[in-house]
C-alpha cells in the first residue's frame, strides 16, 4: 500500500500507542452519518485515513500530535463517529485520531464533571447518577454512543436544550484543555469566552483532552405524547407549555402527522395517523401539573403515558428522545430512503407564524419536526423538518424559500463549519487555529476562512475542498 | 374582657388545644408587617384578634373549625406574620390561628417535599440539604422567619423566581391539603389548576392543612454584586444576564443609585455612593461564566464577591437575598421613616424602556429596585422601587401614572386580595369560598368579592371593609 504520507515514519515515532492500519477498518472508521444527506453522500463516500491512532492519554496524544506535525500529516479527532455532516471524516486522509479509548469520568462534583473526551454520554451518566443523583444537562439523541468530547467539538444541544438552551450558551461548557498542533504540543486550559475557539470547530483547531460540564439532577424522566388534530395546534401546545417556567421538561418536540404513526413503529399503535404530536419528557415530580396544564387545551389528547405503563408494555419501546432530534431523521430514513431533512430556526418571536407558513407554502413535501428549545431567554424552536428529496437543486431553492421567508437554515448538507453554520468566518475560531494548528493539519477541508479565506458566501455555490477533489478522485 | 363572640364557649369546646388570650399576647400575634405602608398602618393599626389559637396538628385544626362554625367567631390564620399587607389581620377579631406548631417535614424525595404548612423555609432547607442535597425552588426574602404555608396562601414569589417563575406557575406548588370551614370540615386535596384555589388567597376559603412542593437541587450559592455608572446599563445587564439560559442563578436585583449605598449598611464599604448595582447569587459551578459574562459588558465593575473572600470578612454580612425583594424596602424604611414602596411589572418585551421612562418621570421621588424573574417563559422585572412619601394622594397619583404608562401596580397599600392583586373578582377563589367557607368566617374582609360583590374597582376609592370601621371605631 502507498500513502501520500510517511505512515511508517510515523508508526516508528509513535511507538507503544495503539494503531490500525487494516485499510477497511481505517475505512470504517473514517465515517460517520454523513450519508444522511444524499449531497454529502455523493461527495465524501470515498473519504478514508491513511491510520487509525488510539491513544489512551492525554500524553499520548501530544505525542502523536508532535509526530505527526513534524512528517506534516494531517489528523482528523473522531470521537464515535456519529456526526451527521462527516465532521469526523478525513478530507485529506491521514491520522484518523481515535480518541473513544480515553473514556474515564475523573471527578464529580456538585452541579459538575470532569472527564475525558472519548467518554460516552449514557456511561457518563452511569457513573454520576449512582453516584449523587446527577446527570449531563444536554446530551443528543445519540446519547447512547456518542461521546462528550465529539459532543461539544461537533454537536450543538438536544435533550436538555428546553432547560438549558444550548451548547453555544454560557454556563453549559466550563472548561476544556486543548492539545495545539505544534512542535512541541502544548496542553491549553480554555474557560469563559475563550470556550468559543475550540467548541463547535469540529476539531479544526485544537484537540480537545479533557472536558467539564455542569450536571443537573437526575429526576426520573417520564415520556409523554400529546395528540392534536392540527400542526398549529400541536405547536401552540408545546410553545406554551415550554414556557411554563415552573415545569420541569427535558425534551420538547412537535412531529406532523402522518410521521409519527408512519415511523415510530414501535410506538405505532399508540399514534393515529391524523394525528400530529408533542412529545415531552418531564420530571416525575412535574407530571401531575403537565397533565393538568394539558387539559386546558381543548382537543389535546394523552396518546401514550409512560408512568401508567406495564415493564411489559414498554419492553423494547425506544427512549422518547429516540424519537426526537435526528431519530426522526433517522426513522424517516429507514422507513423511505427518499427523505432527506434540514435543520432550520424559528426565530423569536415569530416561531408559531413561522411554522403556519412554512406548512402553508410547501404542504407534504416538508413535513415539520419542531424542536423547542430555550434560546437567549425566551421559548422558540428549531426545526428538523423532513424533505422529499427529489434534486440537489430542489433542495437548495428549499433553502432559498426559507430563508427568504426569515427562517435561518443551518445546512446538514455541507461539511464545512461556515456552509453549515452562519456562513461567515467565525474570526475567534481563525485566530484559534493560527495559533494552535499553524501548519492547518487539524481536520482539513472543514474550515473555509482557513482553506480560502476570500470565499464568497453569496455566490449560491458549494465550496469544495480542494483536497477531497484529489481525494475523490 | 368582654366579647363580641362566645369566646368561653370556644375554650370549652376545643379543651386540650393550646389556646392564648393574654390581649397583650393576642394583638402581638395580630399583626404582621403592616406598618411597612403609611395608608395601612392608618387602617389597621387598632386591629386585633380576641384569641389566639395553636392547633398541634390537623385533627386539631379541624376541631377549631367546628367549634367556631358552630358559634359563629371568625377565623382568620396566620403562619408567622411576615406579610407586609395586614394579610394575616383579624378585621373582625375572632380567632387567629397560629399555624406554626405544625411545623413537621413529613416527606422527602428526589424533587419533591411534604411538610406541615407552618414549616418556616429555612428550617426546611435545614433538613433537605443534608437529606439529598436539595432545597426549596422558591422562598421570599423573609425565608429565616416565614413559614410555607403563609407563603403559598400569602406570598408571590421571590429568590428563585429567576429560575423558577413564580408561585402562581404550574409546577410550583405540587400539592395541598386544605381544611373547609363547615359543621363537618372537611380536608380536600386539591392539585393541578385546582391549586389556584386557595394559593395566594389569604385563608380566606380554606386552612392549608398540608403543603408539597418541589425541591431544586441545593449547590453552593455566591453572591455576587456589580456596579455600573447608570441604572440603564445595570438593567441591561441584568436583563442579559437573565437570558443565559446556562448560567444558574437563584436571584437577580438592580437597585438605583445611592440608595445601595445609603441602606446596605454592612456592604457599604463595598458600594460606591454613585454605582447602581445589579446583585446576583449564581451557583457556583456558574461563576467562572458569569464573571467571564459580565466581562463583556464594558463599564461593569465587580463590586463584591462572596467567594474570594475570607470567613471574617464575610462575618455580620447578610446573604445577598436580603438585600432583596421587600428587604431592600425594610433596610430603607430603617435608614429614612419617609420612605414607601411599590410593587410593579415592567411588561415583556419593554420592560428596559418602562425602567427609563419611569425614572425620566420620577426622578428622586421613585428610586428604581427590580427583580428580574422568568414571567411565562420570557426574562423581564418586577419593581419594588422606593418612593419618598408625601401624601396618601399623592402615592395615588404616582400609581396612577405608572399605569397610565403601561406598568400595572400591585398596591401594596391594600389589605384586600383584589386590589392588591388584578382589581376584579378571582371567580375561581370566590366559587370556592362558597363552597369551603359558607358563612364567610375565614379571614373576614379580604375578599371584595365576598363582601360587597358589586364593588366598582373604577371608583378610584380604597375599598373600607365595614367590620373593619366598626373595630377601629
Ligand atoms: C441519529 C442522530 C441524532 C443526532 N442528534 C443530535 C442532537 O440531538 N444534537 C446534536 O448536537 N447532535 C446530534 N447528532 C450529531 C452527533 O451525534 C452529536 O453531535 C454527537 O455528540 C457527536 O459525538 P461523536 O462522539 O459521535 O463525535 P464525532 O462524530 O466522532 O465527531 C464530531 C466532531 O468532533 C470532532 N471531535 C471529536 N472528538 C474530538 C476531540 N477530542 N477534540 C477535538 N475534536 C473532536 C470531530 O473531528 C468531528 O468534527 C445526531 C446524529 C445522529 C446520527
Ligand atoms: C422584609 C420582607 C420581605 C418579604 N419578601 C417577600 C418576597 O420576596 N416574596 C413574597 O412573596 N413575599 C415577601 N414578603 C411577604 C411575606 O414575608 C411572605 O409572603 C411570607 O412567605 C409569608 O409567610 P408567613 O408565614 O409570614 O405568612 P403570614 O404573614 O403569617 O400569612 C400570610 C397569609 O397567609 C395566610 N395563611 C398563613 N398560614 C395559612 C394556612 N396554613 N392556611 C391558609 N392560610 C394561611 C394568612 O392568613 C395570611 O393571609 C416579605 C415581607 C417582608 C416583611
Amino acid at each position: 500500500m502507498t500513502h501520500r504520507y510517511d505512515i511508517e515514519g510515523l508508526k516508528s515515532r509513535i511507538d507503544g500507542i495503539k494503531t490500525e492500519d487494516n485499510p477497511a477498518l481505517v475505512r470504517q472508521k473514517s465515517r460517520d452519518f454523513f450519508w444522511y444527506s444524499p449531497t454529502l453522500k455523493r461527495q465524501l463516500e470515498n473519504v478514508t485515513g491513511d491510520i487509525l491512532v488510539s491513544p489512551a492519554s492525554e500524553s499520548e496524544v501530544l505525542r502523536v500530535l508532535a509526530a505527526a506535525y513534524e512528517l506534516g500529516i494531517p489528523v482528523t479527532p473522531r470521537g464515535t463517529g456519529t456526526g451527521n455532516y462527516g465532521q469526523a471524516m478525513p478530507l485529506s486522509g491521514g491520522v484518523v485520531l481515535d480518541m473513544s479509548g480515553m473514556d474515564k469520568v475523573k471527578e464529580i462534583g456538585p452541579g459538575r464533571l470532569v472527564a475525558e473526551p472519548g467518554a460516552m454520554l449514557a456511561k457518563i451518566d452511569r457513573q454520576t447518577r449512582p453516584h449523587s443523583g446527577q446527570e449531563l444537562r444536554l446530551f443528543p439523541s445519540t446519547y447512547a454512543t456518542a461521546s462528550l468530547g465529539g459532543f461539544i467539538a461537533g454537536g450543538s444541544g438536544g435533550v436538555g436544550s428546553i432547560r438549558w438552551g444550548g451548547l453555544r450558551d454560557a454556563g453549559n461548557v466550563l472548561s476544556l484543555k486543548v492539545a495545539t498542533m505544534e512542535a512541541s504540543p502544548r496542553v491549553l486550559t480554555l474557560t469563559g469566552d475563550d470556550l468559543h475557539k475550540v467548541a463547535h470547530a469540529y476539531g479544526t483547531n485544537g484537540i480537545i483532552t479533557e472536558v467539564s460540564v455542569p450536571l443537573a439532577p437526575a429526576y426520573t424522566w417520564v415520556d409523554v405524547i400529546v395528540g392534536f388534530d392540527t400542526l398549529a395546534a400541536a405547536a401552540a401546545y408545546a410553545n406554551a407549555l415550554g414556557e411554563q417556567d415552573g415545569l420541569l421538561l427535558k425534551e420538547l418536540a412537535v412531529i406532523a402527522a402522518p410521521v409519527p404513526h408512519d415511523v415510530f413503529l414501535r410506538h405505532q399503535k399508540f399514534l393515529p395517523r391524523e394525528k400530529h404530536i408533542a412529545v415531552a419528557m418531564v420530571a416525575e415530580h412535574a407530571l401531575d401539573a403537565t397533565l393538568a396544564f394539558t387539559r386546558r387545551f381543548a382537543g389535546a389528547e394523552v396518546l401514550f403515558r409512560q408512568d401508567v405503563m406495564s415493564p411489559e408494555e414498554l419492553r423494547g419501546l425506544p427512549p422518547a428522545f429516540e424519537l426526537a432530534w435526528n431519530h426522526t431523521t433517522l426513522r424517516a430514513l429507514r422507513i423511505d430512503p427518499s427523505i432527506t431533512y434540514l435543520q432550520t430556526l424559528y426565530p423569536f418571536p415569530n416561531q408559531l407564524d413561522l411554522v403556519e407558513k412554512t406548512r402553508e407554502r410547501f404542504g407534504d413535501e416538508v413535513m415539520a419536526h419542531l424542536e423547542f428549545v430555550r434560546f437567549d431567554g425566551k421559548i422558540t424552536c428549531f426545526g428538523l423538518p423532513l424533505v422529499r428529496f427529489t434534486s440537489e437543486e430542489r433542495l437548495d431553492e428549499i433553502i432559498r424559500i426559507h430563508e427568504d421567508m426569515g427562517v435561518p437554515v443551518f445546512n446538514p448538507h455541507r461539511y464545512t463549519l461556515e456552509e453549515g453554520g452562519m456562513k461567515q468566518t467565525d474570526a475567534v475560531q481563525l485566530a484559534f487555529k493560527r495559533e494552535a494548528d499553524p501548519r492547518g493539519l487539524l481536520n482539513p477541508g472543514k474550515m473555509i476562512a482557513w482553506e480560502n479565506p476570500d470565499y464568497d458566501y453569496t455566490s449560491g455555490k458549494t465550496y469544495l475542498f480542494p483536497g477531497l477533489a484529489d481525494r475523490a478522485a
